[in-house]
């Protein structure tokens, strides 16, 4: 099974996996400070809540190489490489708290100077990306205990082990049920504008040998009818407190369409995807991205010179719509409010 | 407004615009043959099951000049090319409708002789197109008395004046609505793959400055949880006797979103689009074309090689999503069994 890592981190330099140009070329950019590192999530080099949440804490450790080496100073370059690499992408929890995460165990580090400090944020940071396959593996165990033999499963945009520190999370429990011998079949929505499912999704099951069908968005609902999807899985970039869920703009459409014709409709994401102070979804903020990915594909224009067009990335699945939330300490059912907060603390 | 023409009928030639190449390029087909013509729907220059009909009409008119002179061979060369051009598309009622329809006229005429026949059959497809016309205007004046003022309506592939013989049906609606003042936006869905949406919809509707914004498919579901969206109007490719509704593969899953989320969802077609002999959807043939419509764009490959995928062209509608459906004759409500042969056999 895949062990592609998307973020690597050497001596000086952070390489992130270019996805921009999958499934075409693997081209690899090399980061030299923690400002390409920002750019390249911007830019959707790296995408995925996990994974960017990686990059993030690998773009921390490029900022302490560079920092001062005076403590206040170490500190405050690392405050404003944090506020910097956050304002990259605002839904995605994970990106906010890795930044934060790193911060934090800075500051706690600098009293025994900052030579020891770098260090142990180097640490810190392979032990995000270390935990996160981790988790990855741990909710594709749980998951798969709910996939049918022979399933048909329908996934949106790309939720596999390029979007995470590897496994994948709807990918992940997908990988696990095909490692159950369990015969799972995948059929992958292209996901416009930026078609991760036809670009990354198709080829990263193609890499494992997992049976996978491309469709454009719009067929799903006819897949549906016709008989041919048992399950829905898709990942999730930020879950409120009381289970509303943000993910890849699309998802919210497939979750009506599965439970109009009566389908299990899960979402897939580690427990740091939970964000209990977000009340609802209402509290999540959806990114509004360039129109030019709508009116353009490609770098080619597809719709006519000074078409308006609007781009909202994510949206909003509502708690009632999902059968259960597939997290590495289990699976979460209703009522969403209570059972998050108690699998967040540990309870 | 827009008085465009896709097909035009010369001497010894049929114009069509194709169809294909906007919105970058305002370019024409000339067909010297009625196999030229069949290649061109195959294509997809021309798309929209009224303007096929058209063009096969046209292509009729084509055959009948090049067929022998004595009777039999006329009518043997002309049920040949009706053949053919039928076999060009298999969904749309509208194509075999048309191409019938000549050889039924060349059928009656040719008693008085091949060159009366010839000048007869031309009568019938500029009427054919003149009809198809008159129909949208027809529609669009019912329509209209069902659009709200200021309503903001989605709409998906291109249900317009580049679809059928002028002015359009889900499109011609709009147009009617605006022209009487009424202050009506549009969502177009960009209608993956062959961006009909994306192309054509927004082209038409900015040359006719009605306020268009293009979204991808998946966008849909979202707009419609921010109460962006009033209603839904959609064309038909074929209408079954229950009112069950073949249309470009999206509508199926943008009805059922409309009802989850209180929308007016109407298809709009003229009566000829309803088809008695088709008893539900199930005796629709839905066409399945090439697989390369999914996995390439604009001729670049977007997937990885050998990706597989599926390309149904078609989704079928169930009648119980309907909140109307928009006809030439009025607008006709449930029950379609009843309400629907009823006016198709004009009572």
């Amino acid at each position: 099974m895949s062990e592609l890592q998307v973020a690597r981190l050497e001596a000086d330099t952070v390489h992130l996996l270019d996805q921009r140009r999958l499934p075409l070329e693997l081209a690899w950019l090399t980061c030299a400070d923690y400002r390409a590192v920002g750019e390249a999530i911007k830019v959707l080099a790296v995408r995925g809540a996990p994974a960017i949440g990686i990059a993030a804490a690998y773009g921390m450790v490029l900022a302490a190489e560079a920092a001062p080496g005076d403590p206040a100073g170490f500190i405050a370059a690392l405050a404003e490489a944090a506020a910097h690499l956050e304002a990259t992408r605002p839904t995605a929890v994970n990106l906010s708290w890795a930044a934060r995460r790193m911060l934090a165990v800075a500051r706690a580090a600098v009293a025994t100077g900052v030579p020891a400090a770098r260090a142990v944020l180097r640490q810190e940071a392979l032990a995000i990306a270390a935990e996160d396959r981790q988790m990855n593996l741990d909710l594709g165990r749980y998951g798969q205990a709910v996939v049918p033999q022979g399933a048909r499963i329908l996934t949106h945009c790309n939720a596999g082990a390029l979007a995470t520190g590897g496994w994948g999370t709807a990918l992940g429990v997908v990988r696990s049920a095909h490692q159950a011998g369990k015969a799972v079949e995948v059929y992958a929505t292209e996901t416009r504008p930026l078609l991760q499912g036809a670009r990354l999704t198709v080829w990263e099951l193609m890499q494992d040998a997992i049976p996978v069908t491309l469709v454009t968005d719009g067929m799903a609902a006819q897949l549906m009818a016709q008989g041919k999807v048992d399950m829905v899985l898709v990942g999730a970039d930020r879950i409120a407190a009381n289970g509303d869920t943000a993910n890849k703009i699309g998802t919210y459409g497939l979750a009506v369409l599965a439970r109009a014709h009566g389908l299990p409709f899960y979402t897939v994401a580690p427990v740091s995807t939970i964000d209990l102070s977000a009340a609802s979804g209402a509290g999540i903020v959806i990114e509004e991205r360039d129109p030019e990915e709508v009116t353009h594909l490609g770098g080619r224009r597809i719709a006519p010179e000074g078409a308006r067009a609007y781009n909202p990335s994510f949206d909003v699945t509502p708690h009632r719509y999902l059968t259960g939330i597939i997290t590495n300490a289990g699976v979460v059912y209703a009522p969403y409010q209570v059972n998050l907060r108690r699998i967040v603390e540990g309870r």
